[in-house]
């Protein structure tokens, strides 16, 4: 799963988004086959990363940590794309984050040393697999994620037997009532963190966790000050464990963020009155590709909530879009496209059209906005609804490109996925592992 | 993708459902290893299927067609397993069916000689496939529909062009008000047949169409009171096209169904009165694997409809679980589980909790049925959220057997899936191809 596998992959039209008639090829050499969306040399439904927009948002995440004395340990179950995983590791990223020992499978097979499972670890074999790992490799700097002493006691247990020859690191995870996993109350919380103690040295409390996306209400405002109340919390669970000395010896770790408040985790963990040093390791995965709704929205109120994110640059652009045919026009004020539940989220948002090109008409300057009162009103496993106004210009056979929300559900449904220049023609491709 | 390659396909930790740390091994060696599901031999979450209900789903709706006089053309969408096609096509299955040109990709790699394009054909590289492939296989047997004269048109430009050797065939398709596609009424349909007419050697009218399944209001009467309306108007397009001699001299072909209402497809086709003999093609994609709620409560309807059913025998049955690890008990009537949207289907339900499991506490005959009171209230990418009773006996570590609604949107999911008997023992897997 080095950069060589990757590019030695062989894509055909078995491959969703490959063309159906031509011979098997090396996904390295994708760039070089001069294809183009809009001269139809992709089957639709396919999903394009646009490369500039990409390179754009990587920067300017870049410019965002360095304001802010934060590292990045990026969620690696947005993309699962080793090649992307690599790209945010040269770009600075600390470690990777994943959610299951299957995603931290790929991220060892792509060489990628520093692994924050941002879950707890439960089961047999997962728990195997990753004291294995860290037994195997001295080198391997793993933590997950502990809020019960029945799973602290598991996880001592097996690593008393396994002997890995170092501790199993783990992070305090904090929760919030009504919430996801996560100790709701500071004297839980404590619990947890003296079960770890007392199973050193075969386990080391390295630090106190959370994830503060799940908040989402209508108010913007509201949401700032749950996620500030939540920080705070999981700032108060720090202090407590540094004053009953329930840290391991090593650099503490304080650690939040899901792609939608990275900067409120900034700001509240940089005040974090614990005494010793501390890693703020913040964890968007979305960041990267970014979306047209829902991410774009929250990054709409980072920018009211910290004004000076403007310096950094233009801010981040939706670098991701599905592409599909109008293949039936059955009524004045609907089309229907060759694009469903397969191949774009929408567990937060049906997907947006955004533009839309009528083969023939040129190049990436035929392409045109598509306009308002048309909208997305319903996916089937392989069709879209779409409502039209009564003069949509539309017809069978016209491409539609369409912007995402939520960029984890539509990476999910695509194996490989072409990356395209600002004239859409492909520059080369991703693979995922999902 | 004959049943030797898919054999031999490696698996290792990379597979969603295989353990972190065993060595690369074939697909088709996975029932020697003797892993059992509750022996904790797999990594959660998993998808499995109890094999044992496939067998007797698959001998149920041979029943059900040889009493019908119906044949089916399964919708390999639902699986996109190359393996089961090849149970379906051996169970007497007419052709495959199939949404994309992807998934006829990969039905003529498998070997399907018959494939049922249910859906309309555009874009220049699915056009250019498909020919194709007609012109290179003389005894490749294809079926597409058409729901507008530009599509025609394009179709009939296209095989001049390509100059298959023999008409490309098509199916008018009839839809229905506010529905997807499909013609709305009868004179738009046959305008469009006589474009086909005209179209002629290019294009082929062999029958009619449509899709009955999008129906579904909170009236199960209702609802086959407008299924039955629908299957009226697709027949009354028939007898149209007959007496307008649109169809071509081969056997007309008169297809409906989802895997909700194909009884009454059956009931309502039979009663055509077109002049010619006709073969009745359903095309239900689901019923191997049936559900837990979606098509369950179709099947129910199935009974009240037509209690003769019940002489074929004791009926579908559910053969797909997930299953997932309790990783939480944040809160008393709260359980957090390893499994998410990346692993199960959310689009019309939220899987159902129907068994649970404490390791070590024995085989099969300690797995316990979850009492009421536990429901999956969300999903997240990779967690599942449980209210459950106060007194819920869930701890950390247990095993939860769910239920899923629409095996469409939980394959789709899973790369690889295990066949298990009824002692959970792993006896073999499919793969898939989405």
């Amino acid at each position: 799963m080095n950069a060589k596998e990757i590019d030695a992959t062989p894509l055909d039209g078995r491959v969703k988004g490959i063309p159906g008639n031509v011979d098997t090829f090396p996904l390295g050499s994708i760039g070089g086959k001069g294809w183009n969306l809009l001269r139809e040399d992709l089957p639709l439904p396919v999903a394009v990363l646009r490369r500039s927009a990409l390179a754009r948002n990587a920067a300017w995440m870049r410019a965002f940590l360095a304001a802010s004395g934060a590292v990045i340990a990026p969620h690696g179950k947005t993309t699962m794309s080793p090649q992307l995983f690599r790209q945010q590791i040269e770009d600075g990223a600390w470690a990777m984050t994943v959610a299951t020992t299957q995603q931290l499978r790929i991220c060892r097979d792509s060489g990628i040393g520093r692994v924050v499972l941002a879950n707890q670890l439960v089961g047999r074999q997962a728990i195997a697999y990753v004291l294995d790992e860290i037994k195997r490799d001295p080198a391997f700097d793993f933590y997950c994620l502990v809020d019960s002493t029945a799973n602290v006691e598991r996880l001592a247990a097996a690593a008393r037997e396994t002997a890995p020859g170092r501790p199993l690191q783990v992070l305090l995870e904090g929760g919030m009532a009504g919430g996801r996993t996560g100790c709701r109350d500071l004297a839980a919380a404590l619990a947890v963190a003296s079960a770890v103690k007392a199973a050193e040295p075969h386990l080391a409390l390295r630090g106190v966790e959370g994830f503060e996306g799940l908040i989402h209400s209508d108010s913007p405002k509201d949401d700032a000050a749950a996620v500030a109340r939540f920080l705070d919390f999981l700032v108060e669970i720090a202090v407590a464990c540094e004053q009953a000395a329930l840290f391991s010896s090593d650099k503490l770790i304080l650690s939040a963020g899901g792609s939608a408040f990275y900067d409120i985790v900034v700001e509240r963990f940089r005040r974090a009155e614990v005494k010793r040093e501390f890693l703020l390791v913040s964890r968007s995965g979305c960041y990267l590709t970014h979306d047209s709704k829902m991410y774009r929205e929250a990054f709409e109120h980072i920018r009211e909530r910290h004004p000076e994110v403007e310096k950094l640059g233009a801010g981040l652009e939706p670098a991701f879009e599905v592409w599909a045919y109008v293949q039936s026009r059955p009524e004045s004020t609907k089309a229907i496209l060759t694009m469903g539940k397969r191949d774009v989220s929408y567990d937060v948002d049906l997907p947006m059209p955004l533009k839309w090109f009528r083969p023939g008409a040129g190049g990436a300057n035929a392409v045109r906005a598509v306009t308002s009162g048309h909208v997305v009103t319903g996916l089937n496993d392989q069709h879209c609804h779409m409502t039209v106004p009564e003069d949509s210009p539309l017809a069978v056979g016209d491409m539609v490109g369409f912007g995402i929300s939520h960029p984890c559900t539509t990476f999910d449904k695509w194996q490989v996925v072409p990356l395209v220049d600002d004239d859409y023609t492909v520059v080369s491709a991703i693979r995922t592992f999902f």
